[in-house]
């Protein structure tokens, strides 16, 4: 038993209340998907490396988990969606219709420095609209975006959008200067402008923009689709790194929620074409999962009863009693109530009764000999401590 | 544009249709297994080499994806869900009341020889209850994996069990030999037994065995849990190889679908609490999940109708009238009719139409200047090829 019980840094354990949590945004965000029409995809865990590097720039480049396999073969693991879904596009090209909806929802793998509070494997939720350059496309985008917002109960959010173009002209360096204005506030970003020999009065150049006649056209459209002016933030400053998108461009952000951003996505025509050999316009969104869940702790979000899980413990008294409580337990569930049965015919009622308040079951019902005699139970309110000894066919009422 | 674009040998990708199947498989066991209770867990995709080595026997060491990761650590990838569970079992001790009851739904990575029709990247989909040697845990797993089935569709299974204990005293190669009964037959069996020293008649020993008090107490308990008796069926030839199991042994086998067992499990009372340092007694059972999708192309059990995907496809007609298509679309959406528009406002009605037909649309709603001035649209049944001009405000009715 010399064995270090531990899992990597950056690797995390779900364990039954942090995975239901995740199923839930994860149930939740597909079903939003699924009636825009976006289909899913899955890629596998393992690519050749080749397929992968050179892809994401040097720096991703070390972050890639690679290594030669039994076969010899240099492998890497998933490090986003993006190149595999470049791959399955041209791969399948006489297979997939464009325009290509997909939703893609799996884990990917990166070295990353765990000292800023990075996970080195983490779930990616993207949504991407592949094969289209269309305004509508764009809207469409957002559209999804609001609907699953709202759809996971954040009251107030806000879609930032910014149109690329509006950028042109204007060297890297500075845009990635003008982007870190949230971070560094108005005095960072002059002084840093400044420093790199730039006016600082380009701030309030970009600032003073207007949005483009596409992104006025992007959305008109999605506000004809049903989403709240309000929700849409035009913000000129935004640029989310570089050289990546070539049109639109979005981070979605919740203002009670002060960590960063939840999400961010755009329009990128020159990336998924990579392997296809010609141009394939994209325009699409990655859902930050771990600070969808962490907001959604924070304001209180996850419905408070888990309509999944069982509501009732039916207990067993003795050995000799199992049959009894199993005729308990199946008139419950004949009755639709999602009922639990404790899986040992042997524990003390002491230890399932433990068992039922750390499993927070709300009710336990428990079958004993009088009870049997007498073709009733008790039922145990778990919150209040109440107990009470009803008729059997009583009970689903009682529970209901 | 040199990339050789392929997955490796062994790795699949799954485009829409099948990760849609998948999709289904996984909602439906899931649905099952948190009705009785189970509750979801994830482990890593890495773990620590030395946590999986020496685990599964000299063989299996050899098929683990291991590597030593950018920090110098050896690592390997996830080959099964039970280490895992023994992992979390001893590293949250604390934290985790049992009986466990837990499902786990991963892919794990074996690298197998891939010509014997393996995978190298498979799902595994697995229930467990871990703490409690009960009989009544073992017919629990029995009705789960008999609701599981049912749910799926499967009018006829049979789910196989044995107890290990009938076995006592019989040599390991014989038993492994008795085990093939159904690869190689009487005969086979027989001639093998003569060849291994023992009597050929070892064979109709064995299969005149009775069952074992326990395994009686626990069928007789999975009939009173609601298992019709005719799904289970007493084998005593069946092993499911060696030294694994210490009581229940299950199969489950589908008669009309030929390929082999959709699942396997039974009772192991000495893995789980091999970190923990203690006897750590369970019961589990893991579904065949590539086979069970096999099984259920085979039999058609896939439901005709995704309720999850759009119905309707509302076409553009043109630029100028994305608005009109828009207002349509709405109107469907607002009458809970599963619609989608098409994401591109300036494609080719035929193009349009082509991508419906492709896409298994049963409906196409067309917008164009005549339908607008008409306050009409053009609805065509994709099925039958016909379409007619129906007022805009009949429309939700006429697809209903």
């Amino acid at each position: 038993m010399s064995t270090n019980l531990q899992t990597l840094k950056g690797f995390r354990d779900f364990l039954p209340e942090e995975a239901r949590k995740r199923q839930y945004v994860i149930d939740t965000l597909k079903k939003v998907f699924e009636s825009f029409g976006f289909e899913p995809l899955e890629t596998p865990a393992l690519e050749y490396a080749e397929i992968l590097l050179g892809k994401y720039g040097e720096e991703a480049d070390k972050l890639l988990y690679t290594f030669i396999d039994r076969g010899g073969r240099k492998v890497g693991m998933r490090y986003d969606q993006t190149v595999p879904l470049a791959r399955v596009v041209a791969q399948y090209q006489n297979d997939i219709p464009l325009p290509f909806k997909r939703y893609q929802i799996q884990p990917v793998w990166r070295a990353e420095n765990t000292q800023r509070g990075r996970y080195r494997e983490f779930l990616q939720c993207d949504i991407d609209t592949v094969g289209t350059d269309s305004p509508l496309s764009d809207a469409e985008i957002i559209t999804v975006i609001a609907k699953s917002f709202s759809e996971l109960g954040f009251l107030d959010f806000r879609i930032l959008v910014n149109d690329r173009n509006l950028f042109s002209g204007i060297k890297n360096d500075a845009i990635i200067t003008i982007d870190k204005l949230k971070k560094i506030g108005r005095e960072g970003v002059e002084k840093e402008l400044l420093e790199r020999g730039y006016s600082p009065t380009l701030l309030q150049e970009m600032q003073d923009k207007k949005p483009t006649e596409r992104l006025i056209s992007v959305l008109d459209l999605a506000t004809e689709l049903g989403v709240p002016e309000d929700q849409m933030v035009f913000e000129p400053t935004l640029a989310r790194g570089l050289d990546y998108y070539t049109g639109l461009i979005i981070e979605v952000e919740i203002p009670s929620y002060t960590v960063g951003s939840v999400g961010g996505g755009g329009r990128y025509d020159n990336l998924v074409g990579m392997f296809a050999g010609r141009q394939i316009p994209a325009v699409g969104f990655a859902f930050g999962f771990d600070r969808i869940i962490d907001a959604m702790n924070e304001l209180a979000l996850f419905p408070k009863k888990n309509t999944k899980k069982p509501e009732v413990l039916v207990t067993i008294f003795s050995t000799d009693l199992v049959k009894q409580s199993i005729a308990v337990y199946s008139l419950l569930r004949s009755k639709n109530i999602s009922a639990q049965l404790y899986s040992s015919s042997d524990e003390k009622m002491e230890k399932q009764l433990k068992y039922a308040d750390l499993k927070k079951f709300p009710y336990v019902v428990i079958v004993g000999p009088d009870e049997v005699e007498k073709q009733s139970v008790i039922l145990k309110d778990m919150q209040t401590g109440e107990q009470k000894q009803i008729m059997q066919d009583q009970l689903p009422d009682a529970i209901n």
